[in-house]
């Protein structure tokens, strides 16, 4: 489901997000849902064509109401972007001009340098078909692009509103590498925990004779605790896989085993060996 | 436009998307478009609710028809996953599992090196409304989840697939900042030339009576220095810069100057000193 979700934390700041002329309802809803994704919250639009509000907008937003409400509309690009500092234009085509040129990941982390100094920015986006005119592009200090396929270079402009407010989601952690939840917290194994592993499956086994011949024992035994440690299994994982030999080693089956193709493995079965 | 474009490299490469029982043609169309966008070609779809071929997929994949036409569909889960060799799950949800959750950065760093040594990889996303179920993620090596607005965590499954697709491409790239293509090559000026802007405004000034009173002349020069090396200009910059100055200082107005709001500068306007 999507929609917020008032018990947690709901991120709303960062640079203004400008769309220029855009046509369709649906997309500029799914604007303002990438943006509440990632935490931005202001939405500007230049002279939308089919006005505004627009429901078509608000359905597509996916319940990102607080994006859709703030939303100011403005005749001209000049009006929209007067109380800010710093603008970034984005396209997809070569631009020629004095304009740097940078990719998202360097420029949020302007974006992100220039909001914790108060300053206020925001982000150029241009129509559906064919972008920004390159008297908009002059309008802002700098451009942003983003990395594509050469041969297939047309992003949708909510997909290229969403890849900048990821980016500057990430350019506001320390680690890159955080996730919003982490796995299961386990602690790593014991030799004294490995060591007991090797010795109940050993022991199991040896009791079935799977150790066979005699003098391949070393050679064997080396060889499936290569197998056993190669991973290194956590504390929780070694008691799983004891709880497993001790099933398989004490307990009978409860019904007869169905014939199946045989797996080729080191050791004979329980049965003994074949030959 | 959307479209491939034949004549630039068509990349396509890299681990496979998997959508678990997809509603919507339109989402798989913006799923393969997504893909295009950023290098990554062979769609498995399990189960589509709707059916395959799909005519609305087609449509929103945008002439992304290399991968649509590609596209395999699978009865199961298993069946569609078979033949790779790692795997990730992506989930908004926590999991409560001993698989390790990484973060897209982390993750397409670790399906970059095993591109590299030949391995066959895959993410795998689920249905629209309430994604993986638990067996389903248990089927994979290892999860991926967004950093996302704690309070608006819902990712569109397009833009979900979008995400992971672009960080892939980034894991491919040596530089981050690298762009398609940059600003205009420009030679950075030197000291004289830019002693040379200095002195070819100062002198323009001087001649109106503008560093007045005479003893605040040096402090004035400094300011405007100052001004005028903040931002270290480029050769080409400084030629602009001369130009206009050239044609405020020869040239006379062809039309009288309109009344406007004065603004507040250092210096007297070319009709001396107000005072």
């Amino acid at each position: 489901m999507a929609g917020t979700n008032s018990e947690l934390e709901l991120i709303a700041e960062g640079p203004a997000i400008i769309l220029v002329e855009p046509q369709l309802g649906e997309n500029i809803g799914m604007v303002a849902r990438a943006m509440a994704n990632f935490g931005l919250a202001e939405l500007r639009l230049v002279n939308p064509r089919d006005g505004w509000p627009s429901e078509k907008a608000r359905a597509a937003a996916s319940k990102a109401d607080h994006v859709i409400d703030a939303t100011k509309v403005y005749e001209t690009l000049e009006d929209a972007i007067r109380d800010l500092n710093f603008v970034y234009a984005t396209t997809a085509r070569e631009r020629y001009g004095f304009k740097p040129v940078l990719a998202p990941v360097t420029a949020t982390e302007t974006l992100r340098a220039k909001f914790k100094a108060g300053e206020k920015t925001g982000i150029l986006f241009g129509r559906e078909r064919w972008g920004l005119t390159n008297e908009e592009v002059a309008l802002a200090d700098e451009i942003v692009t983003f990395p594509v396929n050469p041969a297939f270079a047309s992003l949708n402009i909510a997909q290229a509103v969403l890849l900048m407010s990821y980016e500057w989601m990430k350019s506001g952690m320390e680690d890159l590498s955080e996730t919003a939840f982490e796995s299961v917290q386990q602690r790593p194994s014991t030799k004294e925990q490995v060591f007991g592993l090797f010795d109940h499956i050993e022991e199991a086994l040896d009791a079935r004779g799977y150790f066979h011949p005699a003098e391949k024992k070393p050679k064997m035994v080396d060889n499936l605790r290569a197998v056993l440690s190669r991973r290194g299994f956590t504390e929780q994982e070694i008691s799983v896989f004891r709880g497993v030999i001790k099933s398989l080693d004490v307990f009978p089956r409860r019904w007869p085993k169905k014939v199946e193709k045989s797996v080729e493995g080191e050791g004979t079965p329980e049965n003994g060996s074949g030959d």
